[in-house]
């Protein structure tokens, strides 16, 4: 994908060689030359992922690199490490600092872009996500960002999939020292295990006998239910070409054999973080769908749930000669209540109304507050019968134990009274079900109430 | 990215073949050898792209093409028909089913392979999103996916880059008939009207005079601005290299030299008609998001919106040392309103009081509905002397002119009570403030009603 590359480096001819290339290479190349300048364009907004010196005067790019991670409006950028530096001690500083990569001057071409496109990409999928979750930040639901960027990456469930017994030893000490680690050596094995487990990241050595790993990476990839899982591969030193084959279709990671543990500990780190991140983004944008259908007070669907659900529920019942009943129930004299005790105590009421409410209802049926005391139960597939024997059984269970108010320190005596109605074939709609539901509620209500109601005959 | 292809041919042949080559490249390929078992592959969600043979026994590949493009579950497939027909009519026909792409055997690799990544891409962008309004028709939030598959790419606002004036005049020709079309020559220019303007498509010439137009189309693929917007080069017959290098940074796609205008016609519609897709999907997601912050009835926001954003407008005003107010509204006598005229002539009259509330506030404020008939109002910035004016221009509206209800067919007197409270510097949260407000209220109620009220000294 064409992105927005940010060159960080004190030095003008190594700014400008870096820059020659990747315009070559048509990506846009912005330049900054220390730290401060990074992070101000990083915060902007401005690119897409962060090519980064690491000596610098003044601040150095190893604290360049934390400080981007650690802030919730830059940690989903993807930082590649670009130095002379060549110890392994550096490199795993580096990493440590929650770089995506650590490349060692001088610079294989093709490895490097073969990295930034892979992780491009990558964020690319994201983008998308994190856009939504914003917006979910700015309609004042959490701040997800900030959640998301505060994860350790630690206690993941990996799957290791590596048929050399020796290396699968020494991979998964090193591993369970923070997370845990399922060994299995069969490729078949490993993907049956990947699509029914639970796992959060695949390890795949491409070195299998018999078996080319980088197929299994691709599957990993491409199936519904593991294709938001990161993958790494293990490689030999002599097998670059496969890796970078993995890097274009969108493997996320590799370790080269032997492999540092360090190393190896860090970079799974980084992977089970910003896959953490992503679906904690998933979860906002969800969480927020949810709340527009849900009932804050009582956690019961609410109104526009009902509405929208009431007509394909009718619909589809119509349409298969089923029936459908409704309930509608009202707490009696609740507003009394709320005069009585306060409406602290009247919502202590309705949210435990709700709860007794949820133990006698099926999970087909839908429960949505209709209004301030009063709830919708609609029963798919039942005959008028069972649902005025659901109803008695509601109304019973309210009147026969006493509701907890004022912090479960005081006990009040609460009744329901319930109207029932059915689906008729010469309805036009759930309107009119609705309407004789509220009319056989009114009469419970007239005729003394804590009672069931049917509709007139 | 790695991604399942479906080859869809009625020889056995010709399906081993691509299949070998693209498992060599590593995708995942299924086979369907009918039109039939195609169409129940892609609904089951079992593909992210399909390869589409044209000359089937029974189904042909341009009603297969069309009925994937027509279902809401399947519109979002990238469609590539791979054919031995190799007259303009046919690949026309294949267009205007809604192929994303038609290419004649003998297959270019090459071209295939970058074809074919090139969508996959794309379509692992659009994935996300897809996912999260699917959830929202889940929640029962409308159905945006229908929606999305109903658009018919026509009446764009087109952006074409194109120096050459005879090109520029024939293909706008063209393309005027369905779109509006703007010419620009300079690429410079190009680029400051594709980030100001308000274009759906742009249409970049690779030829332009001393410039690569390859540049400006990675340009408006990586800007923040126009990064979602579809964007496809002209090219000459012997600058396949170019366009190969466009698919792989993302280029959406592209047209050769001499440009036949009913395969301009057709490609452009394609692409507006995908882009408008993922822009439905954007706005359901957003708008589902929206709506668990609004309260239903009336539009303004709701308590759980309130209570977020009061506790944010708090701080920051604690922090910078400035006054923040609140209003606390109760329409008077609201009850009677609806015993007296009905349910429905209370909803008309909390819609129209909202309504009157937003002509007397400005944007900075929140205003939401925070209980029945109670509505908040928050004002950054005002002072209590501030804060009392407008709570006394709201009353006054509110008493001035009487509201309507019956479907404005009825007039009658409403008159609104207000509490009116500040932030105090010794006050330790949004809490202690809503207090006083309510206090107020409660006093402006017992005082007779249609009253403003301040918190008492
Ligand atoms: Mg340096
Ligand atoms: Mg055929």
């Amino acid at each position: 994908m064409s992105a927005r590359i940010l060159i960080v480096d004190d030095l003008f001819p190594n700014v400008k060689l870096l820059e020659t290339k990747l315009s070559l290479e048509y990506f846009d190349v912005l330049a900054a030359m220390n730290g401060p300048d990074a992070i101000s364009i990083c915060e902007k907004g401005l690119c897409d992922l962060v090519l980064l010196d690491v000596m610098m005067p003044g601040m150095d790019g190893f604290e360049v690199c934390r400080r981007l991670k650690r802030n919730p409006t830059t940690a989903h950028l993807p930082v590649v490490m670009v130095t002379a530096l060549d110890q392994p001690s550096d490199r795993l500083r580096g990493l440590d600092a929650g770089a995506d990569d650590f490349l060692t001057k001088p610079i294989d071409d093709t490895a490097l872009f073969a990295r930034v496109r892979n992780l491009v990409r990558l964020k690319a999928v994201t983008d998308e996500l994190r856009d939504r979750a914003l917006a979910s930040r700015e309609f004042g639901i959490g701040d997800p960002l900030a959640l998301a960027a505060a994860g350790d990456g630690q206690n993941a469930s990996i799957l290791l999939v590596e048929d050399r017994k020796n290396s699968a030893e020494r991979l998964s000490a090193a591993l369970n020292q923070h997370h845990r680690v399922t060994v299995v050596a069969d490729p078949h094995d490993a993907m049956v295990l990947a699509t029914e487990g639970d796992f959060e990241l695949t390890l795949v050595s491409l070195d299998l006998q018999g078996f080319d790993g980088l197929r299994l990476c691709s599957q990993v990839l491409s199936l519904d239910r593991t294709r938001t899982m990161p993958v790494m591969m293990i490689a030999e030193e002599n097998d670059k070409a496969r890796v970078i084959r993995g890097l274009e279709f969108g493997v996320h990671d590799y370790l080269m054999r032997p492999v540092d543990r360090n190393e190896l500990v860090a970079r799974v780190r980084t992977q089970v973080r910003r896959s953490r991140f992503s679906d904690t983004l998933r979860g906002a944008v969800q969480a927020s769908m949810e709340m527009a259908v849900t009932d804050g007070l009582t956690g019961l669907h609410n109104r526009r749930y009902l509405d929208s659900h009431l007509a394909v529920l009718f619909d589809d019942a119509a349409l298969r000669h089923r029936a459908v009943s409704m309930l509608m129930l009202d707490i009696d004299r609740f507003k009394s209540i709320n005069d009585t005790y306060g409406h602290e105590a009247g919502d202590e009421v309705l949210r435990a109304f709700a709860d007794r409410i949820r133990l006698h209802t099926r999970v087909v049926d839908i429960v949505a507050r209709y209004g301030g005391e009063e709830v919708v139960i609609i029963l798919p597939d039942a005959e008028p019968e069972a649902a005025h024997v659901i109803a008695e059984r509601i109304r019973e269970r309210i009147e026969a134990v006493p509701f907890l108010i004022d912090q479960e320190t005081r006990e009040i005596h609460v009744t329901v009274s319930i109207g029932v109605a059915c689906r008729h074939v010469d309805d036009k709609g759930p309107a009119d079900m609705l309407k004789r539901a509220d009319l056989a509620l009114y009469r419970a209500k007239s005729s003394g109430r804590n009672r069931v109601e049917a509709e007139a005959a």
